[in-house]
């Protein structure tokens, strides 16, 4: 069944305000009077509701459904901008494989530079992929989507977090392939976890010392050699797996 | 270094005779004698070589790498035909993830219909994306791509496998998380893993039943609803934790 996300509280009755919300239901999908859809509010419970009046954008809730996908603990993934539309791509997939936010930031080593005039218009466009991802994997939570302008600002965050990674392609050089494996073993429900990918030229010595310095730990994501945009892909994959199915 | 897979067995010299190869070493990388690059041949062991006579297109092997990336088990991910390029996705990402094989099959609720020539010039395509993720990823080995006409020439591939998952999302729904964390920890070393895919509209419970008469089993791939070409790489993933981190 369709599922759309909705700001504020839910009440008996809810008028849908949002535009693009609104042009999905009634123009693409043709919703009519008793049509049903799942509704999610603020508070991340999913809620079956139907149509009241289609021309006023009216909704009845019917009931609460008990159905809770996103994950025990909350990533967020941090990527250096990479070239080009990647983030986009990471933030369909992140979203798909249960991220809780997904940051952008500028890495010494980025190419890419995006003043705030153009972050603002990506950060939109990245907001309205992770919110269609969302709802297309029945997502219980909209991800947070955030590009920082100054590296100093995503520094000031990191303090927030019980644990962060950094996903350090040398470590498999060096033939350590299970810190990673370690450190999620003593993951506890509701961590907050945070997991920093360098851009395509990799995480400079200078951003890792400064990392460390908070705590973080670099780790390995096995041997092979990945592309800036699938290896958070890989990390969320085995954090779900390591705390959902394991 | 730049890598090259090389058709054949490694002598103390090499005349490399594919074009798009020697388009790529002496026009786009520009290789002049004594430059160094990675061969690799289908002994799956790399080597260091120089070029002795770049008009020529011959090298010097120079010494053999310790430097295998490979999984200590074989998967094959194998993909209900999905709708437009999502084989290319599929393909180029199972490749960085280590796969090694690539298929794909006409499922029951497969949209698209490719006959024999439209598979055969599509095969050839995946072929050259999986040849170019290899070498980026730096794998040992090449996987392979193989599109099948006929599901009953998919199928009788399957009595070669040590273990069939099938992706399964009502998995999920039935609240089963556990199958494939159960099954992926008494893996052996060499094993030969396929994991089948639904294409966008998922299995249908005819090939289900058939797919189980031979031994598969249904696994779900945590509670969120993935699109299709998504989940390969999270199966992919968590194999790699299993296999290779844990």
């Amino acid at each position: 069944m369709q599922q759309y996300f909705v700001n504020g509280e839910a009440g008996a009755y809810v008028t849908i305000e949002d535009k693009d919300t609104i042009k999905h239901m009634f123009n693409v999908m043709r919703l009519t009077e008793d049509d049903q859809v799942v509704l999610v509010f603020d508070d991340a419970i999913k809620r079956l509701a139907k149509v009241v009046d289609s021309s006023a954008h009216r909704f009845q809730i019917l009931e609460e459904l008990d159905n809770n996908v996103e994950m025990p603990v909350q990533v967020t993934i941090a990527s250096g901008f990479p070239k080009g539309d990647k983030l986009d791509f990471v933030t369909q997939k992140a979203t798909e494989l249960g991220a809780a936010a997904i940051w952008g930031f500028p890495a010494d080593w980025s190419v890419v530079k995006w003043d705030g005039k153009k972050l603002a218009k990506k950060e939109d466009k990245l907001a309205k992929i992770a919110l269609g991802a969302a709802e297309q994997s029945k997502r219980n939570r909209l991800p947070q989507v955030r590009l920082f302008e100054k590296k100093a600002d995503f520094q000031a965050e990191l303090a927030g977090f019980d644990k962060i990674f950094i996903a350090y392609e040398e470590s498999a050089k060096e033939g350590e392939l299970s810190a990673l494996a370690q450190n999620l073993q003593t993951v506890k429900a509701g961590d907050k976890l945070l997991f920093i990918f360098g851009p395509e030229g990799g995480i400079s010595p200078k951003e890792i010392a400064a990392f460390e310095e908070v705590g973080a730990i670099k780790v390995g994501l096995g041997p092979r050699i990945m592309r800036t945009e699938t290896a958070p892909l890989y990390a969320l994959s085995v954090i779900s797996y390591s705390a959902e199915l394991l």
